[in-house]
Order: C-alpha cells, then structure tokens, then sequence
C-alpha cells in the first residue's frame, strides 16, 4: 500500500474532467491537483513557453512527494515525452488517447479535436502512426471550444452552430472515431456528438489514462480519498465549478502558490 | 523635441488597435509595443496577478528609456492608478474613455463592454461617477468577444448571434453611448453596431487616449516613425495580424523577451 498522493496538472479547470476520471478508476486515492490559472490557456502559446511552464509545473508536483504524475493538459502533454520526473512515473494524455482511438475504430480513419498548440505539434498523430501506420488522421484545431464551455455555454443552440463550424470537414473524411483532444471538450460532448452523430466513437483522453494509471500504481485502499487543489492564481469561478463537477464527498481544499 | 519613444503595453495582439489610433494621432513618435503573450489573456485573471504582470511590464518599459507609457490594455488599466511611473507619464485608457463618453452621452446612460475583470473592478462605472453624479452605468462582461476577434470571426452570423446574446440586456437599458472597454472589441465593431443600432455612440478607448497624449507630451518631428514590438512569447499569429492591421509604410521589428 503506498498512502502518497497521485498528482495531476491542467492549465486550469479543464483537468477537472480527467481528475474526475481518474477518481473514478482510483477512488481510494489522495490526489494534488495544479491548475495554472495564472497562465491559461496553454493552447495558444508556443510549444517553447508550454514547455517552460509545464517543467515548473511537474517540479512543483514532484516536490509533493507524490507517488505518480498525470498531465491532464493536452497541450502539455504534447510537450512531454519522459516517462518518468524524479523518479514519480509519469502519464501524459497522448498515448493512452491514442491507444483507446485504436482499438475502438475499426476503417483506420480517426479525427482529432484540439487546441492550436496540440494540433500544430502533431502528437495525437505521431502517437497514432506509431502504433499503426496505415492509420490517416485528421486533425482540427477548435480555438472557441475552451472559451465556451469556460462561459458555461454547454447544451446550448450557439456552440452547436460552433461546433458545425468547425467540424463539417471531419464529416467528409469518414472518420469513425474522434478524440477529444482537450480537457475541456468533454464538457461539449453533446455539441460535438450533435455534428458527428452518434454512430461515431468519442474518445476521452481522461477515462483513457485513467485506466492506463490503474494498471501501473500500487493503489491505496485507505476508506476515501482527499483532493488538494493548488493554483497559481485566484479564481472563485474554478472553486464554483470544481465543487459543482467533482464528486459530493470529497473532501477539498484549496491553495494559492506562485511558480515563478 | 524629445526623439524617445513612447511605449505601450497590452496583454497580446488587442492592443494594437490602441497604437493604431496613437500612430494616427502621432505619427512621427518611435514606438516600443510589449505585447505579453505568455501570459495572455489578463480579462479572465485576479486583480492581483494582473497588478503583478502589469508591474512586470511597466518596468520592462521604463527601462527602454521611454518618453510616456500607454497601457492599453483595460484589465491592466482597472489596477493602475498611478499618473507616473519612473517619471515617465502613464496614462491608462480608462480615464481617457470615460471623459469622452460623456462629452457624447445625452441622456446620462452609458454602456460599458468588457472582460470579466474589467466589469468587475467597476473601473469605468467610477471614473464616469467621479465626472458626473448622475450618470447611470451598465456594465456587460462579453467574454466570449476576444477569442472571436482572436479567430477572425468579425463580420460573421455565429458573431451577430453571440453580440446579440451578450447585448440584448443593455438594448432595455436605453443608453446612448456605450464604451468599448477591451482592445480587441473595435475588431468586431460592426457586429456590436448591429446588435445596438446606428444611433448609438461606440466610444473607442484607443482613440480617446491617443487624444489626450497628444496633449501631453512633447512631440518629435521626425520624418517617419519605427515601431519596435516586444512579445514574451513568439507567435507567428501575432506577426501576422500586426502587419495587416498596422500601416504598411511602418517599419516593424519583432523581439522574444523574459519577464520573470
């Protein structure tokens, strides 16, 4: 039984989905969370500055004595390619993302939904041929998708207009399956379920590690798990949405570090 | 006649709709834009982390030898309340915005349109009540106005639809002049005039404060003027809309710096 915490990372509150996933795969866990507020979104930066802020990000977390480190941004992730910081093993989205995309599309066609940064940066689809060369990948970037599920605009006739925009395209590539390759698009599954139509395998990178990390940690069986949540800035509107997305009974905390 | 430059600061692309108007007002200054890319956006940010930026910034600034500082960004400008910095003159564009709606308001109702955290500093609303008592203030966060700008989408139905969601309210309130409190909203002025009708007056923030510096300081002569821009973080999205939004005859160089 190893009681240390497992640590996971965002850019802000769009992890909040893949931490979900992990509690429900571990749920006897102690978990740290990071979210970055002060510099989201990583999406449109550059992948030398998402580099830089994800390194002071696992050197936070790693100085949390944790037992293993999830990177739940995308946009990091496509900047990590370690296995391992100071010893804690180390899972980023891409890969297990790429595996599940694989073994659930059965035409080799599979399309990618992502910031800028994760689709300029060609991982999904690196990780994707690698595991299968005759796979053909499609990949669009859906800048406005973080901002509207931010804003709450879920199930709503305006991202579904959005939503159309950016995805008419991937419906002519007969893709059969589409990752959603961005913590916070789950959050728009109905949206993006409502364009691709629902014969179309939607992949979240979250549930995939998740099940990835359960294989690989020596798991704790204390009776519940707590969640200490750090951000680099103050933000009422994260506490609101993490107590209204994560489960009921787990017992949260916050604190405010600065990285720099 | 004092051959320093001026220097301005945003928290990326948006404020060069304010050094436009500066450059039209001003056109034989030198100019030094720090654009802070890193760490943008500032409107969805604490108070206190974009004191902090700005701070960063402003330093970075006065260290170039500059003549007056400009910031043009309305998040960093509700956190400075300074009229100097390192003796050089620093004039925000909130003052300068609030000073020429009224000078077009008629009937003492005045719209505000900001970032979050310009709605919530209430900056606006109390620099038009310290120039007139009776002037009512309706202030309305439209977050999603930066990413649209960012992505190009002026001049677009999913645009009209978002202003009209986010405006509706303020067409009940019957103001006459509404401010457009964030440097990336004059990029969609034709879909906010849409929402709002022709009648009302759209008060750019860039060009009120353009106004009053050319009041303030002493001007250079000089046949034609550079433009130094600064990023903290590179982005070719950047380059490119600088050179199609800033006057062609303009002679541009571009530069990575470090604030931290």
């Amino acid at each position: 039984m190893d009681k240390r915490p497992i640590g996971v990372f965002d850019s802000g509150l769009g992890g909040l989905t893949v931490l979900k996933a992990l509690i429900h795969e571990l749920p006897h866990e102690n978990y740290i969370y990071l979210g970055d507020t002060a510099r989201l979104p990583y999406g449109s930066k550059s992948p030398q500055t998402i580099r830089a802020y994800s390194e002071q990000n696992l050197n936070f977390l790693a100085g949390q004595n944790v037992k293993s480190i999830v990177v739940a941004c995308n946009s990091a992730s496509t900047q990590i390619h370690e296995t391992e910081f100071l010893e804690a093993p180390l899972l980023t989205v891409i890969e297990p993302g790429a595996q599940k995309a694989l073994s659930l599309c059965e035409n080799l066609r599979i399309g990618v939904l992502g910031t800028r940064a994760t689709v300029e940066s060609g991982a999904y689809a690196m990780a994707l041929q690698k595991l299968d060369s005759k796979v053909e990948v499609f990949s669009v970037a859906c800048p406005l998708f973080v901002p509207l599920a931010e804003e709450g605009w879920d199930q709503d006739p305006v991202t579904n207009l959005i939503a159309y925009r950016y995805l008419q395209g991937l419906l002519q590539s007969q893709v059969d399956t589409v990752i959603l390759g961005c913590t916070h698009y789950p959050l728009l599954k109905d949206s993006i379920a409502k364009v691709l139509g629902n014969s179309i395998h939607l992949v979240d990178s979250g549930e995939a590690v998740a099940q990835q990390l359960k294989l690989k940690i020596k798991s704790n069986n204390a009776p519940s798990g707590q969640l200490k949540i750090y951000l680099t800035d103050s933000s009422a509107h994260f506490e609101r949405m993490a107590r209204r997305i994560m489960p009921s009974h787990l017992k949260m905390s916050f604190e405010i570090v600065n990285l720099n």
